[in-house]
Protein backbone atom coordinates (compact mmCIF):
# COMPACT_ATOMS: atom_id res chain seq x y z
CA UNK A 1 0.00 0.00 0.00
CA UNK A 2 1.43 3.33 -1.08
CA UNK A 3 -0.04 6.14 1.36
CA UNK A 4 -0.52 9.89 0.81
CA UNK A 5 2.13 11.09 3.26
CA UNK A 6 4.53 13.53 2.30
CA UNK A 7 7.11 12.17 5.17
CA UNK A 8 8.05 8.60 5.07
CA UNK A 9 10.99 7.81 7.27
CA UNK A 10 12.61 4.58 7.76
CA UNK A 11 14.34 3.73 11.35
CA UNK A 12 14.38 1.53 13.73
CA UNK A 13 12.87 0.69 17.16
CA UNK A 14 14.49 1.89 20.24
CA UNK A 15 12.01 1.97 23.03
CA UNK A 16 8.50 0.58 23.12
CA UNK A 17 6.68 2.00 26.75
CA UNK A 18 3.16 0.37 26.59
CA UNK A 19 0.26 2.04 27.97
CA UNK A 20 -3.38 0.70 28.51
CA UNK A 21 -4.72 2.27 25.27
CA UNK A 22 -1.79 3.72 23.90
CA UNK A 23 1.81 2.91 23.51
CA UNK A 24 4.90 4.83 22.92
CA UNK A 25 7.58 4.57 20.39
CA UNK A 26 10.41 5.26 19.24
CA UNK A 27 12.10 5.62 16.38
CA UNK A 28 16.14 6.03 15.26
CA UNK A 29 15.47 7.58 11.72
CA UNK A 30 19.23 8.83 11.27
CA UNK A 31 22.30 8.43 13.38
CA UNK A 32 21.60 10.14 16.73
CA UNK A 33 18.27 11.44 15.22
CA UNK A 34 15.09 9.89 16.40
CA UNK A 35 11.11 10.37 16.21
CA UNK A 36 8.46 9.38 18.64
CA UNK A 37 5.40 8.11 17.99
CA UNK A 38 2.12 7.76 19.91
CA UNK A 39 -0.03 4.69 18.38
CA UNK A 40 -2.77 2.54 20.16
CA UNK A 41 -1.59 -0.61 21.99
CA UNK A 42 -3.60 -2.68 19.62
CA UNK A 43 -1.73 -1.29 16.53
CA UNK A 44 1.89 -1.95 17.74
CA UNK A 45 0.71 -5.31 18.45
CA UNK A 46 -0.56 -5.72 15.20
CA UNK A 47 2.54 -4.67 13.82
CA UNK A 48 4.33 -6.65 15.98
CA UNK A 49 6.84 -4.12 16.86
CA UNK A 50 9.72 -5.20 18.78
CA UNK A 51 13.24 -3.42 19.86
CA UNK A 52 15.89 -3.27 17.16
CA UNK A 53 12.63 -3.63 14.10
CA UNK A 54 12.95 -1.69 11.30
CA UNK A 55 9.72 0.51 11.05
CA UNK A 56 8.84 3.51 9.59
CA UNK A 57 8.07 6.87 10.88
CA UNK A 58 4.77 8.09 8.80
CA UNK A 59 3.58 11.82 8.92
CA UNK A 60 0.69 13.67 6.98
CA UNK A 61 2.68 16.90 5.90
CA UNK A 62 -0.23 19.22 7.35
CA UNK A 63 0.47 17.77 10.65
CA UNK A 64 4.31 19.21 10.57
CA UNK A 65 5.30 22.67 12.06
CA UNK A 66 7.90 25.18 11.26
CA UNK A 67 10.12 27.06 13.60
CA UNK A 68 13.21 29.12 13.69
CA UNK A 69 14.99 30.05 16.28
CA UNK B 1 9.60 28.78 23.99
CA UNK B 2 9.83 25.39 24.87
CA UNK B 3 7.58 23.37 23.34
CA UNK B 4 6.25 19.90 24.57
CA UNK B 5 6.12 18.37 21.00
CA UNK B 6 8.49 15.16 20.97
CA UNK B 7 9.79 15.90 17.92
CA UNK B 8 11.83 18.64 17.00
CA UNK B 9 14.03 17.92 13.62
CA UNK B 10 16.41 20.25 13.01
CA UNK B 11 17.20 21.59 9.38
CA UNK B 12 17.27 23.61 6.10
CA UNK B 13 14.55 24.84 3.92
CA UNK B 14 14.99 23.49 0.69
CA UNK B 15 12.00 24.73 -0.93
CA UNK B 16 8.78 26.62 -0.47
CA UNK B 17 5.63 26.47 -2.53
CA UNK B 18 3.21 28.96 -2.14
CA UNK B 19 -1.14 28.88 -2.39
CA UNK B 20 -3.34 31.16 -1.80
CA UNK B 21 -4.16 30.08 2.22
CA UNK B 22 -1.29 27.73 2.86
CA UNK B 23 2.69 27.40 2.04
CA UNK B 24 4.40 23.72 1.63
CA UNK B 25 7.99 24.15 3.11
CA UNK B 26 10.66 21.41 2.35
CA UNK B 27 12.75 20.92 5.11
CA UNK B 28 16.13 18.43 4.53
CA UNK B 29 16.75 17.24 8.18
CA UNK B 30 20.05 14.83 7.90
CA UNK B 31 21.69 14.14 4.58
CA UNK B 32 19.51 13.27 1.67
CA UNK B 33 16.29 13.40 4.47
CA UNK B 34 13.18 15.44 3.81
CA UNK B 35 10.29 16.61 6.05
CA UNK B 36 7.37 18.14 4.20
CA UNK B 37 4.97 20.89 5.66
CA UNK B 38 2.08 22.21 5.10
CA UNK B 39 1.56 25.34 7.39
CA UNK B 40 -0.20 28.89 6.44
CA UNK B 41 1.24 31.43 4.26
CA UNK B 42 0.97 33.88 7.07
CA UNK B 43 2.97 31.65 9.04
CA UNK B 44 5.60 31.17 6.61
CA UNK B 45 5.87 35.31 6.13
CA UNK B 46 5.89 35.71 10.05
CA UNK B 47 8.58 33.50 10.35
CA UNK B 48 10.56 35.18 6.95
CA UNK B 49 11.23 31.52 5.70
CA UNK B 50 13.62 31.81 2.78
CA UNK B 51 15.89 28.47 1.06
CA UNK B 52 18.55 28.17 2.43
CA UNK B 53 17.70 29.15 5.95
CA UNK B 54 18.09 27.12 9.21
CA UNK B 55 14.44 26.07 10.72
CA UNK B 56 13.04 23.33 12.83
CA UNK B 57 10.14 20.50 11.98
CA UNK B 58 7.92 20.30 15.25
CA UNK B 59 5.61 17.17 15.54
CA UNK B 60 3.35 16.05 17.60
CA UNK B 61 3.95 12.17 18.58
CA UNK B 62 0.31 11.39 18.50
CA UNK B 63 0.53 12.75 14.60
CA UNK B 64 3.50 10.43 14.12
CA UNK B 65 2.18 6.83 12.73
CA UNK B 66 4.47 3.54 12.55
CA UNK B 67 4.56 1.61 9.25
CA UNK B 68 6.31 -1.74 8.33
CA UNK B 69 7.14 -3.46 5.12
CA UNK C 1 3.86 -1.40 3.40
CA UNK C 2 1.48 -1.85 6.43
CA UNK C 3 0.32 1.19 8.61
CA UNK C 4 -0.06 1.38 12.00
CA UNK C 5 -3.74 4.01 11.35
CA UNK C 6 -6.36 1.82 12.35
CA UNK C 7 -8.97 3.09 10.32
CA UNK C 8 -8.29 1.82 6.42
CA UNK C 9 -11.42 2.36 4.26
CA UNK C 10 -11.66 0.86 1.00
CA UNK C 11 -13.29 2.73 -1.60
CA UNK C 12 -13.51 4.32 -4.98
CA UNK C 13 -12.62 7.96 -5.78
CA UNK C 14 -15.80 10.24 -6.38
CA UNK C 15 -14.26 13.38 -6.94
CA UNK C 16 -11.05 15.57 -7.21
CA UNK C 17 -10.94 19.06 -6.67
CA UNK C 18 -6.96 20.49 -7.09
CA UNK C 19 -5.56 23.92 -5.23
CA UNK C 20 -2.23 25.39 -5.48
CA UNK C 21 -1.44 23.36 -2.64
CA UNK C 22 -3.74 21.08 -1.14
CA UNK C 23 -6.22 18.80 -3.10
CA UNK C 24 -9.48 17.86 -2.10
CA UNK C 25 -10.71 14.30 -2.83
CA UNK C 26 -13.98 12.61 -2.25
CA UNK C 27 -13.71 8.59 -1.96
CA UNK C 28 -17.46 6.60 -1.67
CA UNK C 29 -16.37 3.80 0.81
CA UNK C 30 -19.76 2.15 1.14
CA UNK C 31 -22.63 2.82 -0.53
CA UNK C 32 -24.03 6.25 -0.43
CA UNK C 33 -21.04 7.08 2.76
CA UNK C 34 -18.45 9.19 1.31
CA UNK C 35 -15.02 10.32 2.97
CA UNK C 36 -13.46 13.50 2.22
CA UNK C 37 -9.66 14.32 2.29
CA UNK C 38 -7.29 16.48 1.88
CA UNK C 39 -3.88 16.08 1.05
CA UNK C 40 -0.90 17.84 -1.18
CA UNK C 41 -1.71 18.01 -4.48
CA UNK C 42 1.70 16.45 -5.14
CA UNK C 43 0.83 13.45 -3.34
CA UNK C 44 -2.25 13.19 -5.30
CA UNK C 45 -0.03 13.17 -7.90
CA UNK C 46 2.26 10.45 -7.08
CA UNK C 47 -0.81 8.35 -6.68
CA UNK C 48 -2.16 9.25 -9.70
CA UNK C 49 -5.47 9.41 -8.42
CA UNK C 50 -8.57 9.76 -10.73
CA UNK C 51 -12.27 9.54 -10.22
CA UNK C 52 -13.33 6.13 -10.76
CA UNK C 53 -10.10 4.73 -9.62
CA UNK C 54 -9.90 2.65 -6.10
CA UNK C 55 -8.52 3.47 -3.07
CA UNK C 56 -8.01 3.61 0.61
CA UNK C 57 -9.11 6.11 3.24
CA UNK C 58 -6.21 6.34 5.66
CA UNK C 59 -7.03 7.28 9.39
CA UNK C 60 -5.13 7.41 12.63
CA UNK C 61 -7.53 6.91 15.53
CA UNK C 62 -6.26 9.67 17.46
CA UNK C 63 -7.61 12.11 14.63
CA UNK C 64 -11.44 10.79 15.40
CA UNK C 65 -13.79 12.41 17.30
CA UNK C 66 -16.84 10.80 18.29
CA UNK C 67 -20.46 12.92 18.74
CA UNK C 68 -23.94 11.90 19.59
CA UNK C 69 -27.26 13.93 19.13
CA UNK D 1 -23.92 22.07 16.90
CA UNK D 2 -23.03 22.12 13.26
CA UNK D 3 -19.20 21.18 12.70
CA UNK D 4 -17.39 22.13 9.23
CA UNK D 5 -15.53 18.64 9.64
CA UNK D 6 -16.79 17.13 6.33
CA UNK D 7 -16.42 13.61 7.32
CA UNK D 8 -19.65 12.83 9.92
CA UNK D 9 -20.25 9.08 9.68
CA UNK D 10 -23.47 7.68 12.02
CA UNK D 11 -22.78 4.32 13.82
CA UNK D 12 -23.20 2.36 16.54
CA UNK D 13 -21.03 1.69 19.24
CA UNK D 14 -19.16 -1.93 19.52
CA UNK D 15 -16.54 -1.24 22.25
CA UNK D 16 -14.83 0.64 24.62
CA UNK D 17 -11.45 0.31 26.13
CA UNK D 18 -10.71 2.38 28.92
CA UNK D 19 -7.25 3.75 29.98
CA UNK D 20 -6.39 6.41 32.86
CA UNK D 21 -6.34 9.26 30.32
CA UNK D 22 -7.70 7.85 27.25
CA UNK D 23 -10.63 5.28 25.93
CA UNK D 24 -10.78 3.99 22.85
CA UNK D 25 -14.31 3.77 20.92
CA UNK D 26 -15.05 1.18 17.97
CA UNK D 27 -17.85 2.39 15.82
CA UNK D 28 -19.29 0.14 12.90
CA UNK D 29 -20.54 2.55 10.20
CA UNK D 30 -21.91 0.52 7.65
CA UNK D 31 -21.90 -3.40 7.75
CA UNK D 32 -18.92 -4.70 8.42
CA UNK D 33 -16.95 -1.39 8.13
CA UNK D 34 -15.04 -0.44 11.55
CA UNK D 35 -14.20 2.78 12.48
CA UNK D 36 -11.77 3.64 15.38
CA UNK D 37 -11.24 6.55 17.94
CA UNK D 38 -8.85 7.95 20.86
CA UNK D 39 -10.99 10.59 22.79
CA UNK D 40 -10.46 11.03 26.68
CA UNK D 41 -12.02 9.34 28.91
CA UNK D 42 -13.62 12.27 30.49
CA UNK D 43 -15.30 13.20 26.77
CA UNK D 44 -16.29 9.31 26.41
CA UNK D 45 -18.11 9.32 30.06
CA UNK D 46 -19.68 12.99 29.18
CA UNK D 47 -20.86 11.77 26.12
CA UNK D 48 -22.60 8.64 28.53
CA UNK D 49 -21.12 6.16 25.10
CA UNK D 50 -21.81 2.25 25.69
CA UNK D 51 -22.28 -0.41 23.85
CA UNK D 52 -24.83 -0.38 21.70
CA UNK D 53 -25.46 3.40 21.40
CA UNK D 54 -25.95 5.39 18.46
CA UNK D 55 -23.22 8.01 17.56
CA UNK D 56 -21.02 9.57 15.78
CA UNK D 57 -17.30 9.18 14.26
CA UNK D 58 -16.27 13.01 13.23
CA UNK D 59 -12.83 13.50 11.31
CA UNK D 60 -11.82 16.88 10.06
CA UNK D 61 -10.77 16.09 6.30
CA UNK D 62 -7.26 17.51 6.66
CA UNK D 63 -6.46 14.82 8.81
CA UNK D 64 -7.58 11.81 6.28
CA UNK D 65 -4.76 10.36 3.65
CA UNK D 66 -5.07 8.59 0.48
CA UNK D 67 -3.71 5.19 -0.31
CA UNK D 68 -3.60 3.04 -3.20
CA UNK D 69 -2.26 -0.70 -3.63
CA UNK E 1 -24.40 17.20 18.24
CA UNK E 2 -22.51 17.03 20.89
CA UNK E 3 -19.11 16.47 20.11
CA UNK E 4 -16.11 14.68 22.02
CA UNK E 5 -13.48 17.53 21.57
CA UNK E 6 -13.18 18.51 24.82
CA UNK E 7 -12.64 22.07 23.42
CA UNK E 8 -15.08 24.21 22.38
CA UNK E 9 -14.62 27.98 22.25
CA UNK E 10 -17.43 30.34 21.35
CA UNK E 11 -16.14 33.79 19.26
CA UNK E 12 -17.31 35.87 16.58
CA UNK E 13 -15.65 35.76 13.29
CA UNK E 14 -13.11 38.50 12.32
CA UNK E 15 -11.95 38.01 9.28
CA UNK E 16 -12.30 35.17 6.19
CA UNK E 17 -9.26 34.48 3.94
CA UNK E 18 -10.74 32.22 0.87
CA UNK E 19 -8.67 30.09 -1.30
CA UNK E 20 -8.99 27.48 -3.74
CA UNK E 21 -9.22 24.58 -1.69
CA UNK E 22 -9.17 25.71 2.02
CA UNK E 23 -10.17 28.73 3.76
CA UNK E 24 -8.50 30.31 6.82
CA UNK E 25 -10.91 31.94 9.55
CA UNK E 26 -9.83 34.14 12.47
CA UNK E 27 -12.66 33.97 15.80
CA UNK E 28 -12.03 36.52 18.70
CA UNK E 29 -12.87 34.04 21.45
CA UNK E 30 -12.50 36.53 24.20
CA UNK E 31 -11.37 40.08 24.26
CA UNK E 32 -8.08 40.03 22.45
CA UNK E 33 -7.48 36.83 22.03
CA UNK E 34 -8.03 35.14 18.45
CA UNK E 35 -7.96 31.77 17.42
CA UNK E 36 -7.08 31.03 13.48
CA UNK E 37 -8.89 27.86 11.71
CA UNK E 38 -8.08 26.76 8.65
CA UNK E 39 -10.91 24.84 7.17
CA UNK E 40 -11.89 23.66 3.49
CA UNK E 41 -13.36 26.33 1.46
CA UNK E 42 -16.67 24.05 0.94
CA UNK E 43 -17.51 23.49 5.19
CA UNK E 44 -17.48 27.60 5.28
CA UNK E 45 -19.71 27.88 3.27
CA UNK E 46 -22.43 24.97 4.41
CA UNK E 47 -21.68 26.86 7.61
CA UNK E 48 -22.35 29.97 5.74
CA UNK E 49 -19.55 31.89 8.05
CA UNK E 50 -19.34 35.52 7.55
CA UNK E 51 -17.82 38.36 9.58
CA UNK E 52 -19.26 38.95 12.65
CA UNK E 53 -21.21 35.81 12.73
CA UNK E 54 -20.91 33.97 16.23
CA UNK E 55 -18.89 30.63 16.33
CA UNK E 56 -17.36 28.18 17.86
CA UNK E 57 -13.43 27.07 17.05
CA UNK E 58 -13.55 23.39 18.34
CA UNK E 59 -10.25 21.34 18.85
CA UNK E 60 -9.93 17.81 20.10
CA UNK E 61 -7.36 17.67 23.45
CA UNK E 62 -4.52 15.52 21.22
CA UNK E 63 -4.15 18.38 18.94
CA UNK E 64 -3.36 20.69 21.64
CA UNK E 65 0.49 21.31 22.64
CA UNK E 66 2.12 23.08 25.70
CA UNK E 67 4.98 25.41 25.51
CA UNK E 68 6.80 27.22 28.36
CA UNK E 69 8.97 30.37 28.24
CA UNK F 1 12.29 29.20 19.90
CA UNK F 2 9.30 30.49 17.24
CA UNK F 3 6.92 28.20 15.77
CA UNK F 4 4.79 28.21 13.05
CA UNK F 5 1.63 27.44 15.13
CA UNK F 6 -0.74 30.02 14.50
CA UNK F 7 -2.74 29.58 18.08
CA UNK F 8 -0.71 30.24 20.73
CA UNK F 9 -2.61 31.15 24.24
CA UNK F 10 -1.09 31.76 27.30
CA UNK F 11 -2.56 30.59 30.65
CA UNK F 12 -2.40 29.21 33.95
CA UNK F 13 -2.18 25.00 34.68
CA UNK F 14 -5.28 24.41 36.30
CA UNK F 15 -5.56 20.61 36.74
CA UNK F 16 -2.98 17.75 35.47
CA UNK F 17 -3.98 14.37 35.07
CA UNK F 18 -1.28 11.64 34.76
CA UNK F 19 -1.37 8.74 32.61
CA UNK F 20 0.53 5.63 31.83
CA UNK F 21 1.69 6.93 28.63
CA UNK F 22 -0.41 10.50 28.08
CA UNK F 23 -1.03 13.19 30.61
CA UNK F 24 -3.82 15.55 30.65
CA UNK F 25 -3.51 19.28 31.15
CA UNK F 26 -5.83 21.50 31.78
CA UNK F 27 -4.97 25.62 31.23
CA UNK F 28 -6.80 28.74 32.04
CA UNK F 29 -6.56 31.14 28.82
CA UNK F 30 -8.86 33.72 30.02
CA UNK F 31 -11.13 34.00 33.19
CA UNK F 32 -13.52 30.97 32.87
CA UNK F 33 -12.19 29.81 29.47
CA UNK F 34 -9.75 26.32 29.77
CA UNK F 35 -8.21 24.41 27.01
CA UNK F 36 -7.35 21.26 27.02
CA UNK F 37 -4.35 19.16 26.00
CA UNK F 38 -3.25 15.60 25.90
CA UNK F 39 0.46 15.64 25.82
CA UNK F 40 2.91 12.71 26.37
CA UNK F 41 3.57 12.21 30.05
CA UNK F 42 7.30 12.60 29.14
CA UNK F 43 6.59 16.21 27.59
CA UNK F 44 5.05 17.25 30.50
CA UNK F 45 8.26 15.88 32.80
CA UNK F 46 10.16 17.95 30.88
CA UNK F 47 8.93 21.12 30.79
CA UNK F 48 8.18 20.68 34.70
CA UNK F 49 4.51 21.24 34.38
CA UNK F 50 2.54 22.15 37.64
CA UNK F 51 -0.51 23.69 39.07
CA UNK F 52 -0.34 27.29 38.84
CA UNK F 53 2.25 27.26 36.96
CA UNK F 54 2.28 29.39 33.71
CA UNK F 55 2.53 27.88 30.15
CA UNK F 56 1.11 28.30 26.46
CA UNK F 57 -1.58 26.24 24.81
CA UNK F 58 -0.10 25.64 20.57
CA UNK F 59 -2.40 24.36 17.80
CA UNK F 60 -1.96 24.37 14.31
CA UNK F 61 -4.86 25.88 12.60
CA UNK F 62 -5.32 22.87 10.23
CA UNK F 63 -6.15 21.62 13.82
CA UNK F 64 -8.91 23.75 14.58
CA UNK F 65 -12.38 22.96 13.38
CA UNK F 66 -15.32 25.65 13.59
CA UNK F 67 -18.96 25.18 14.48
CA UNK F 68 -22.37 27.25 14.80
CA UNK F 69 -25.56 26.85 16.42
Amino acid sequence: MKVSARNVLKGTVKTILVGAVNTEITLEVAPGLEVVAVITKSSSEQLALAEGKEAYAVIKSSDVMIAVD
